[in-house]
């Protein structure tokens, strides 16, 4: 069985060199692994969180990353819920694009917000359509309740889609008006994947484009793609009035997140190993990714109806059948392609329940886990459920 | 300043050598260390949580804990919140003893729950008072509301009281009966300080008393306290019924925790360096426990109107003084203490807001992270202060 479904992170290049290099610094360093033992504050070690801005600002150099506004948590999904519960009520409204990460929205749905589709494509959330919406629910009289956009915002998941510069600078405006106009509008702008660029120049972060927007905007980090998802370190830089609510939250939920983890990415980072690492695991998944690209184009470039994004990064390809090919689990295709060994997310599941029209012939394919003969092994027999559909 | 406040571990019997022992077979073993840096299940590493089980039952011979019933959490405090957030809606009951533990108190209230207190004494939860509370409620037409009793069951925070044998028994019949004929009511036992057992005999777990209350009773603990704080391993047994909604809620909540923590743990159990870690922990505690129980009896023994638990395990001491003096922040005892240099958590904040009335006249005392030099100093000066208020 050939799964492109997993989401997970490449075992080939995991950082085990450079874990064990810093643990013995750790184990030789007998206060530091003490204090790395003991509890530390509810946001999360001070050192990290310093070295975390310094390396986040030397990276985007405009950006604006001030340590007493970063929280610490295990994993960027572990900021997002304590984002949700902290700032939604019942009833609140999050915009998001369509499709968006599937994960987060059963978060937002499990507090019972809604979650309101808005169209995406290349270049990701389509600002207008944003501005459109808006207005709507601002006829509606639920102004008040809009909450947040939230945008994956490099190579997101599952579609692979970038916003584009254009786009990112549109966004912050319309934000910005609204909130003159409406009330406190907030984005959430999901970075997950920012570190795993492969092809193309990098694009600086909202709040590196307008600093003004730290206080609306919330940037959510994680090294669990970039350097280990074991160890588990996500942040967000949220906006100053914001952190006593979230430090409250966090106080009630655990206390702070794993003290040990902490000391460990701060090693990481300020020995420099996380800089060395970076390259390897973009070589890693660039030939993966372009292992796909190539897959899908001899497989299936000449099926008329079938096409796919190009992502510049991240872990997923974004698929899509002709208008009348369903690819959910009770599908043919499922069936067909399952019976071949090889396993898809259905995209159906990644499109939110309002807004925008469920496209149930789309599929989320993943990259990061398979051997680049794996990938091409899957894209064959997935090609060949399709052909065997049409 | 002499802080008989902070509940945080002792610094100097923190397991610095067995962790490094630790870290360096992983760091010898490269699948191992590789399995450390990749995620793992969302309920949390199965060989860990088969660990856990095995430990658990040979420490605690007729115990049924079982993998499968085990959800793994950075720190019980997460289990709880995880506990309370599937289980509670607004306005939902949960029953405690009067005094309880206050940051889960908050994580109640942040989810809109009641939180009754109940009468305690040296041994734990008054079963009889709470069977008569239960009984109002059932009068008021809210026995459907009542979700679970909240025991802190061995060397309570902050009463430093353990639920003696018959208050078990008597309790598990209480809630199996109530059960019967009102509804699915569970007990949450809080095993956080269970293994800090310094004094007297071990007693038998709750699902150990009665193997068939593992349909209703959900065990928690922790490895923040008898380990590492900064490792940050905690786990409930929940009943089966229970897993498939606190997956799907942890699935929502972080994806499961850290998995580098899991496998140093699992490292520890395994390796034997828990079972070799406790006698130091439980020593150097105990030196501490005594310490502080001889100052307060050399300073306060005569002090008419005062009082003190004695506790056999736990971090605290829970100090009464005469009905008139408070001890509340805005206090002349609080200015007087503080003063003299010594600061305590007033007991007020300890109690339900429903249930019992609140003793301001209360202190918890923490006796985990000074020295004995320290806890002797500290003590003095907070007699000092009390005699300033007679």
């Amino acid at each position: 069985l050939v799964s492109l479904a997993a989401g997970f992170v490449d075992n080939a290049t995991l950082p085990c060199a450079a874990t064990q290099a810093c643990l013995q610094q750790i184990c030789q360093d007998q206060s530091l692994l003490r204090r790395a033992l003991q509890y530390d504050t509810t946001l999360g070690s001070p050192r990290l969180r310093r070295s975390i801005a310094e390396w986040h600002n030397r990276h985007w150099p405009d950006s604006v990353a001030d340590p007493d506004r970063i929280v610490l948590t295990a994993g960027s999904n572990q900021f997002l819920h304590l984002l949700a519960e902290t700032l939604l009520d019942p009833g609140d409204i999050v915009l998001a694009a369509s499709p968006t990460y599937f994960v987060f929205m059963g978060t937002l749905q499990g507090i019972g917000a809604r979650v309101i589709g808005v169209p995406a494509d290349e270049d990701g959330l389509n600002v207008d359509a944003l501005q459109d919406q808006l207005e709507h629910l601002a006829q509606q009289g639920l102004a008040d309740r809009v909450k947040a956009v939230y945008s994956v915002t490099e190579f997101d998941n599952p579609a692979g889609s970038t916003l584009s510069f254009p786009r990112r600078q549109q966004l912050l405006d319309l934000v910005g008006r609204w909130r003159e106009s409406h009330g406190p509008l907030q984005i959430w702008s999901d970075n997950a994947y920012q570190l795993l660029r492969y092809h193309g120049e990098s694009l600086p972060c909202l709040t590196s484009i307008s600093p003004e927007s730290s206080e609306f905007v919330v940037e959510v980090g994680t090294f669990s793609k970039s350097f280990s998802p074991g160890i588990r370190v996500g942040w967000g830089v949220a906006p100053t009035e914001l952190l006593e609510p979230l430090l409250s939250m966090k106080s009630n939920m655990d206390f702070g997140s794993p003290h040990f983890s902490q000391v460990l990415l701060q090693q990481v980072i300020e020995q420099g190993a996380l800089d060395e690492h970076l390259p390897t695991i973009r070589a890693g998944y660039r030939a993966k990714l372009d292992a796909m690209l190539d897959a899908l184009k001899q497989e299936l470039g000449d099926t008329p109806g079938v096409h796919w994004r190009q992502p510049e990064g991240g872990l997923y390809v974004w698929l899509t059948l002709p208008d009348g090919i369903d690819a959910s689990e009770d599908s043919g295709l499922w069936q067909s392609a399952t019976e071949r060994g090889v396993l898809y997310v259905p995209g159906h599941y990644c499109f939110p329940a309002e807004g925008e029209p469920v496209a149930s012939n789309t599929i989320r394919l993943s990259f990061g886990v398979q051997s680049e003969d794996g990938i091409r092994d899957g894209i064959q027999r997935l090609a060949a459920a399709i052909h065997a559909q049409s």
